[in-house]
């Protein structure tokens, strides 16, 4: 059959509560618009461990491997102390990214008319934003060796990590970006420090000679990361999509989040490479994280989840409509007054989490 | 006698040109206010390349190595392409920051009432943040062995880059932001991704012990880099100070520029150790950098220089009294009306580099 299976994972802090909206709203696009999904739920984190002693337990790697598509909720939070640090990183979401070598980390950054024409979010959100950074997952400062801390012979350390980029890496994710900008304005921001670091220079020669041999229709641009963390504020609509390192990539979607109004309005979609048939391993999530400040409260924001689903249509479950359908959903949901306590206005009460799920419901 | 040598460096770009109006405002201090102060000014960058053979020709490094305090321009641009790369790097500024070891780089980020009270600026400078970035300097991923590019068998390349930093290199960064958070509103937030890198978890370790052993007075707090991005744009005036690495302050200070109207609003100092007298080589620059698109023409804004001076009267010159007249004169300018180009309201003509540096010589 081709039926589809989706690992769901809501993980720790707000990742279950969240998660718990979009599992909502991935059942209904079953039931109503017979897209073919199995949902197998999935146990990570604190909770997990103190069950079975593994932040992923081998119930969950066994999902993870046979899953299409993996939607995530997050991880992380003061609260899993409790946890030896090697199970930590055994279990970890950067382990996971790797395992799967999903080396391209899409960050869509939208603006909804409806946050734009409310006040006070009219003094940041920002008209016409609409653009993509393309994150580069698997390599960089987060994973290269040698990496470490020392103890020297007074006694004093040193603390030590590895930025590397090889030819392959760089062009995998240029080419995954440059593809992406011909489907949409034509238009690519390369962001690198090559004024400082060679790991940047190669990135940035790469790049340029990708450009010249399979794409030289795309507009493409460099920028230093600390001007494009400023143009991000500054002027976001100059950007359609833009690609970068692990680590820039990190920093420059959360200084862009307050132009789409909060964090908690945005998705991600993180790929590996295709396979003999063009299947992807793909991992969906928000972009926020674990949120151990108001986890088990009902009142983040699911849509950063739910939008992370309608990445799943587009991207793994191949549904364009459904996802567009989804998209305008949860336009109208806004549209219609509906508001989480991180995007509401002053003197109006916020709803809750899943009263979020419901609105974006109603408008399917 | 008390004499204090201060070497004037315009360098490339638009650097001559607000460097021009804070020298303007130094020998006015020098005139009316008998600060002794001997000025020299220095070549730097394409023009002395192309006279000397030399980025930094002999005689500016004399001027340097002989300098209480060096007053920046700025370097860099498109066409320093004739300068061949080792001379480049030679004559870099990172050289010179290294060579001195200035570890120590102070942003402060303020933003002015008169922008904040004008639109449409009121949209993006926001009231009441005053904070100050303490940036380390002169180690990290700048400086980071190994470094470079090589060749592998296949053809293929890799780049690769080494953040390191030691317990000392930590300790006297943060002893200095910890030091000044005292005299201000003492509170401190240091920022790193000590979930990700051991450079960082090193950092997060030695910052904390240090606060424990002489600092338990001030407030501490902690941030990952990509949150502090998302918080300096989002509520910038939680912070009073903030010390990080040397590539996230980079970073992050581009990030807060918006909160202050411009990046060409902005100051910094850079301060190496101690020595027995108490002295510190102290190299002052506004935060942006050549700007070649606009060099020449007269148009930038040079109070990030002028208020550079301000710093170096405050932290080099002793004379606080005298760095408060001239921020003061600063904001009455700006609430007169004089607008450059970058900080001017739509509708209203912007006046020159030079007028500008005029209206603060009337305010003084
Ligand atoms: C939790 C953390 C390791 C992670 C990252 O830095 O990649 C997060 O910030 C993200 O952006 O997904
Ligand atoms: C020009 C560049 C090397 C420099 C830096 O990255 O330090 C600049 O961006 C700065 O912030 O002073």
């Amino acid at each position: 059959t081709n039926m589809m299976r989706v690992a769901v994972i809501g993980g720790e802090g707000i990742g279950p509560e969240v998660t718990a909206q979009a599992s909502r709203v991935l059942a209904w696009f079953s039931d109503r618009r017979r897209l073919p999904v199995a949902v197998e739920e999935a146990a990570f984190g604190l909770e997990a461990y103190r069950r079975t002693g593994k932040v992923i337990p081998p119930e969950t790697r066994a999902a993870i491997e046979g899953a299409d598509a993996i939607l995530f909720g997050a991880t992380g939070g003061p609260e899993t102390a409790e946890v030896p640090p090697e199970a930590r990183r055994e279990g970890s979401l950067l382990k996971l990214r790797r395992s799967l070598d999903l080396y391209a980390n899409l960050r869509p950054i939208v603006t909804d008319p409806a946050l734009y024409d409310s006040a006070p979010l009219k003094e940041r959100v920002l008209n016409g934003v609409d653009f993509v950074i393309v994150r580069e997952l698997s390599s960089g400062i987060y994973f290269g060796e040698p990496r470490g801390i020392e103890t020297r012979p007074d006694g004093s350390r040193r603390g030590f990590n590895t930025n590397s980029y090889t030819t392959e890496e760089v062009r995998r994710v240029a080419r995954f970006a440059f593809d992406l900008a011909r489907s949409r304005r034509g238009k690519l921001c390369s962001v690198d420090k090559a004024n400082v670091m060679e790991a940047s220079v190669l990135w940035r020669e790469e790049v340029i000679a990708l450009h010249a041999e399979e794409f030289p229709d795309v507009e493409l641009s460099h920028m230093y990361v600390d001007n494009a963390a400023m143009q991000i504020v500054r002027a976001p609509s100059q950007f359609d999509v833009m690609v970068t390192d692990n680590i820039f990539g990190d920093i420059l979607s959360d200084c862009a989040a307050m132009a789409a109004g909060s964090l908690g309005m945005l998705p991600s979609a993180s790929l590996g490479p295709a396979d003999a048939q063009g299947k992807r391993p793909a991992l969906y999530e928000p972009v926020h994280g674990s949120a151990p400040d108001i986890a088990g409260r009902g009142i983040a924001n699911p849509l950063g989840s739910i939008l992370s689903v309608a990445m799943m249509l587009r991207l793994t479950l191949g549904r364009l409509d459904d996802a567009i359908l989804l998209e305008r959903a949860v336009g109208d949901a806004l549209a219609s007054g509906a508001r989480t306590a991180d995007i509401a206005e002053p003197g109006r009460a916020p709803i809750s989490t899943a009263a979020m799920g419901d609105a974006v419901l109603a408008s399917l």
